[in-house]
């Protein structure tokens, strides 16, 4: 099997939506990546830090989802990284109610051995320098290294954020989050304008209103799935790029055309993750239920005009 | 060839966005979907009404594209409906700056004999007692009876409204509007409503974001085709319903499947609209620019998963 090697978050969350409010759950970028990258056939590994305080039963179901933990530093007498916010009725807009960086502030990656020569890395959303940090361990170039990140790193460590998005090949970011990198309104220029500032490939995440992939003059669109229920959108980025790095790296095909059905499998299982709290809904997530759904994915957006 | 008869205003636009403003310019409903419905080979009539001061090269304009114009009521001393709006940065919302319904207040449609028995009925947005009348002069039912509305008419005509939905086989409507008349924030449910009020399907409109097609539990999504820049969005949704139910007119076919074949055609057309002021990129729109923009569409949905 591919080596998938996963840098972000391992958390703490605390949500609260219109539907109800959790307690602290288990939550985190990488998490959400690695649940989601597991429904592949790929060998996936987790660079992280967490404290003492996160409990066996998280990392047990990492583990028995096949994701490699021994680059999971536990900070004895340290804390997770914690995060609590508030939707709105909408569920578009979230108040961040708590952010504690804990064993996060001083976090120095150290990707194992054995990962050193990942086929896909995937740097979630993290400090610029950190997912730095990582791509400069690798000891041979992966076929393809995926980068997420946000606007809080555009107003506090542009010039870093700016120097790693030179050494990635696909960026993945939020139609807001694209306009201010580039100061244009239009994605299709806002994402021209990314690729001249390194990665081949940009996606751009619109939420409820799908995903666009741009490639030179290439641009592919996938809807999110039409759903009765938004139920909590949390992690929903981080699941779509599980799912898109999950199938990339199963594949080893990094081709336009291959990127367009890895789009299409991470708008699949983001469309799961959406439908109850935090990871609860990617838990126990069977395959048949994520074939069932491909198929919707396929009625919902395939069509057969005669071309001329 | 099949006939299509278009219900709707004809009107004079005064249009101002970030970009520049107009004179008085063409503008309606009925104009922009015959236009569009032009592309196709149909037999397109309008219904409609227009003062004296309407100009001949307007009329010249529409017989030219093959738009039967004698049930187009000229009013003697009568002056034509106009609409002035302005457009905000982002396109997405506009002023209404000046209504002007002039001739249109006391519009009472009469569809010429040759067209009471047209295979299409395409009902723009007007009072819902005025769409009702055509329908009653009907003398053999359509195939297929398209309508269109506003939350202007929610707001002031809802029983009229509801009535005319029962009598519908398609109603195109934007997401807000959808949301308003059925109380549903989700799409999928207030979709669902709308089918118990009357229309087997529903097109939900989210201008930018795609279209929506909904029929019992099937869902079909286009997207709008992502452009550098959008210059004028005025027109758009008439010139998606024009596609729509120009490409239904020729084909003759209203199952689901050829139905989201019309919705991409409408797409497509509604994409040259937004790239100039007004009907101006629609006058000279070339069969050759629209095939191969429809290429671009097709690029730009279709993927190639192997279902399980």
């Amino acid at each position: 099997m591919s080596k998938l090697l996963i840098v972000g978050t391992v958390a703490f969350d605390a949500i609260e939506t219109p539907f109800g409010k959790t307690d602290v759950i288990l939550g985190g970028a990488a998490t959400y990546i690695a649940l989601a990258a597991s429904q592949f056939k790929v060998d996936a590994a987790i660079v992280s830090v967490v404290g003492d305080d996160f409990p066996k039963e998280h990392l047990d179901l990492l583990t028995s989802k096949g994701v490699d933990l021994s680059a999971l530093e536990i900070i004895k007498g340290g804390k997770t990284f914690f995060w609590k916010g508030k939707y709105h009725n909408d569920l578009n807009s979230r108040d961040t109610l708590a952010t504690e960086l804990n064993v996060l502030a001083d976090f120095i990656p150290k990707v194992a051995e054995n990962y050193k020569d990942s086929d896909v890395l995937m740097l979630g959303n993290l400090h610029p320098s950190v997912q730095m940090s990582v791509i400069n361990q690798m000891t041979s170039k992966p076929k393809l290294i995926v980068l997420d990140t946000m606007n809080f790193w555009m107003d506090n460590a542009l010039p870093e954020l700016l120097d790693v998005i030179k050494h990635i090949d696909v960026i993945t970011i939020n139609d807001e989050e694209a306009r201010q990198l580039t100061g244009e309104y239009s994605l299709v220029k806002a994402a021209a304008k990314i690729q001249t500032m390194g990665p081949e490939y940009v996606v751009i995440k619109k939420g409820e209103h799908g995903a666009l992939l741009f490639n030179d003059d290439n641009v592919f669109f996938a809807p999110a799935l039409p759903l009765e229920e938004v139920f909590d959108p949390t992690g929903a980025g981080d699941t779509f790029a599980g799912g898109f790095v999950g199938y990339l790296t199963q594949t080893g095909n990094v081709s336009f055309s291959n990127l367009k059905n890895a789009i299409i499998h991470g708008s699949n299982l983001a469309s799961f993750c959406v439908e109850r709290f935090g990871t609860e809904r990617l838990q126990n997530l069977k395959k048949k239920e994520v074939d069932k759904r491909l198929h919707q994915f396929t009625e919902l957006t395939q069509f057969d005009i005669e071309l001329q």
